[in-house]
Order: C-alpha cells, then sequence, then structure tokens
C-alpha cells in the first residue's frame, strides 16, 4: 500500500468514482438539453437515485465543482466533468470486425458526437472488404491495419472479433502508438502499461443478470 | 444500515463479489475445455490476475467450494459457480429492435449455449417485420409485444432500442411477469422492486477509456 501522504492534485482518483463519471455526464446533457440552468445536489440527487452525500463526495474529488448554496450551474458542471473524461479532445478510432457488433457500433452516430470519431473498420471476409457501412466508413482488409493504424494515428481501437483472433490482433498493435483499446472479444487482453483496455465483456453482464433473478 | 446480525445463509454477498463470479465461470469454462481437472489459488491467481487471497475470500462467500490442500477441482466448481449464476435454468429472452446491436445480440450463439434462448425479436421498423433473423429468429411487430411475452412467459427482455422509446416500452411490460431487463438503451429504466435491470451503457464504457488514457 502506498501510505506516503500525497497532495491533492496528485491524489489518486478511485475506480468507482471514475466508474460514475459518466452517468453523471449523461444526465447533466440531458438537464442541459431541457434547457435547465441550476441544480442543487438533493435535486440531482433524486433524478439519478444516489444520495446528495455521494455526490458531493464525487464531486469533491475534483475539487467541488464550485458548488454555491444555490446549487451546481449545468453547463459549467457538464464542460469539467467532459473535460475530465477527455471529451473536449478528438479521438481518431477504428473497429476491427465489421460483423453485426462492429457495424452497430460503427453506426452508432452518438459516439461521433462526443468527439469519437470512427475513421474505418477492418475485416477478414472478403465480402465486406471494399464495401462501406451505411454511414459511409470504409472496410478495409486486415493486411493494411498496422499501416493504416500507424499513419493516421489511431488512439483507440474497438475489438469487435472473436477471441480465437483477438489476442493476436491485440499483440499485433503493440508499437503502433495506439492508447486504449474497447475490448467486445470474450478474452482479456495484456497490453501493458502503456495501452488502457476496457472490457465490456457482455455476456458477464448477462450471467450478472441471471444471478440476480435467481432470487425472483 | 442494517446491523443486525445474520445467519451466513443469509449474509448478503457484496456487488463486487457477484460482478467477479462471471469471470471466474469464464476462466473455469476455458480451463474445462482444455482438460484441466484440478487448479490451485494460486495458479487460478496466476492466470486471471487477481490475487490468491481474492479468490480464497469470494470462494468463501459460497462456502469456499471444498477447496483442499491442493486445490478446486475444475469441473465441480464450474458448475457450483454456473448455479449460482442461474445457468442451470432455462432462461427465455426476447430483443426489442431488430437493428444492428439487437441483430448482434440476437445471433451471438454463445448465449443459448449457457441457456440463454432468443425466442423471438421485435421491432417498430415495417420493412423488417415477419422477416427472420441469420440465425432464423422470427421478427414481429410491436402490436404483438405483450401477448407473446405474457403466453411464452418470456423472463428476460433484452432492450436495443433507442432511450426515446424504452422507457414506454419498459413501463408496458410491468405487469407480463418477465424478471429482468438487459438494457442498452441509453437510459436508466426504474422497474421497481420484482424486475432487475443489468445496464450495458456503451456510451458510459467508452467514456471511461477516454478517462483513463488521457493521462498517457
Amino acid at each position: 500500500m502506498n501510505k506516503k501522504i500525497q497532495e491533492p492534485e496528485e491524489k489518486e482518483i478511485s475506480k468507482a468514482v471514475i466508474g460514475r463519471l459518466p452517468r453523471y455526464f449523461r444526465y447533466l446533457a440531458e438537464l442541459k438539453d431541457e434547457g435547465v440552468e441550476r441544480i442543487s445536489s438533493m435535486e440531482l440527487s433524486q433524478l439519478m437515485q444516489v444520495t446528495a452525500s455521494q455526490i458531493r463526495q464525487d464531486f469533491n474529488n475534483f475539487g467541488g465543482f464550485g458548488q454555491q448554496g444555490y446549487g451546481y450551474q449545468v453547463e459549467y458542471l457538464y464542460e469539467e466533468i467532459g473535460k475530465l473524461l477527455g471529451l473536449e479532445k478528438e479521438h481518431k478510432l477504428i473497429v476491427i470486425g465489421a460483423g453485426n457488433l462492429g457495424q452497430a457500433l460503427a453506426n452508432y452516430g452518438n459516439f461521433e458526437k462526443r468527439g469519437f470519431n470512427i475513421c474505418a473498420m477492418f475485416e477478414r471476409n472478403e465480402a465486406l472488404i471494399g464495401k462501406t457501412t451505411v454511414r459511409g466508413i470504409p472496410i478495409y482488409g486486415m493486411d493494411s491495419l498496422i499501416e493504416y493504424v500507424v499513419e493516421n494515428q489511431i488512439d483507440i481501437v474497438v475489438m469487435a472479433i472473436p477471441k480465437t483472433s483477438s489476442v493476436e490482433v491485440a499483440e499485433s498493435l503493440k508499437d503502433t502508438g495506439i492508447k486504449g483499446i474497447w475490448n467486445f472479444s470474450h478474452t482479456d487482453l495484456d497490453m501493458g502499461k502503456d495501452i488502457v483496455v476496457e472490457n465490456v465483456h457482455l455476456s458477464e453482464s448477462l450471467m450478472r443478470l441471471s444471478y440476480r433473478i435467481s432470487d425472483l
């Protein structure tokens, strides 16, 4: 355990807090769209079904976001949390695997709104190579993957292929300069310290649901 | 806080432990497929990159799974964890929304192997109604949804439609006897105590990745 006293700006933010940030961002985006200008932690608490003290504690990790007695300024809070989440930067993504899941992810326009630009898809199936998705994203063959990633300075790779090939493909991407893998393949990818892996293991989520309904 | 002393069998298992069960199950399935009969908590720990003491602690929540000095019996552990996850029962699912994401979920054959049987899809788009998916799952119109769910005793509903319609559709399913919603729509669904909601908010996962790479 690291017990040295840390300066506030160096304090490590817990995984649980980080995990909640996107949900705050989602609610704030909705409030902003509805034209709400200010919200108290109490109102936000009721809306999000979490305690007001949790909200205050979470926000205190980031300096509190200037809450005054009369609440948070929605647009300011939305923008600050967006910055924390790295959403003010443009991200360049590719999707590996142009099956149903890959296409679903590539065609989901909302990602682009948040600065996640899907530049291309890569696929092994010859019948799909050279085509484009409904949103006009080109589908290339796997043999041009590495060159494309390096030349276009891709920072996020979406892995939407079966586990049998994902480990090998991930390995080949290690020195291309990518920063993160959004992993939908049903296996854990070990990319070392310089590449972050965020897993979306769909079957695990379905099993958690199955566990939770087993007592009903 | 509930501070009354609880019997071991009534002890509430923490969300974190439950969240890890499917991952244990996945590794055990792989070990079983590879013909491994026994594994020590140390070996399992190295494989899964968690501490051996965490594994023991997690398993102790469920009586320890009969670990002897020489390790766990893989098949037994696999089956016990499968039972805990409710996988020995058959589940009947429908998918609402036959877009790319809905089709990706419906066509993922591995769910069926675990007892999650996708019986039908429901869709608003007239052009898709009456067709079947590549795996032969029928696509029906939304007007037959409630009747189908009740008659076929569906227990899990997969929500793969935009948030604008998911709240209303979820509301209409409240008294149909369903037990769980696997929610991919970009909103929180409040279904009360008798229906469990497991969320897969994909954009939130992508934002967590964005947060984590922002320091790299």
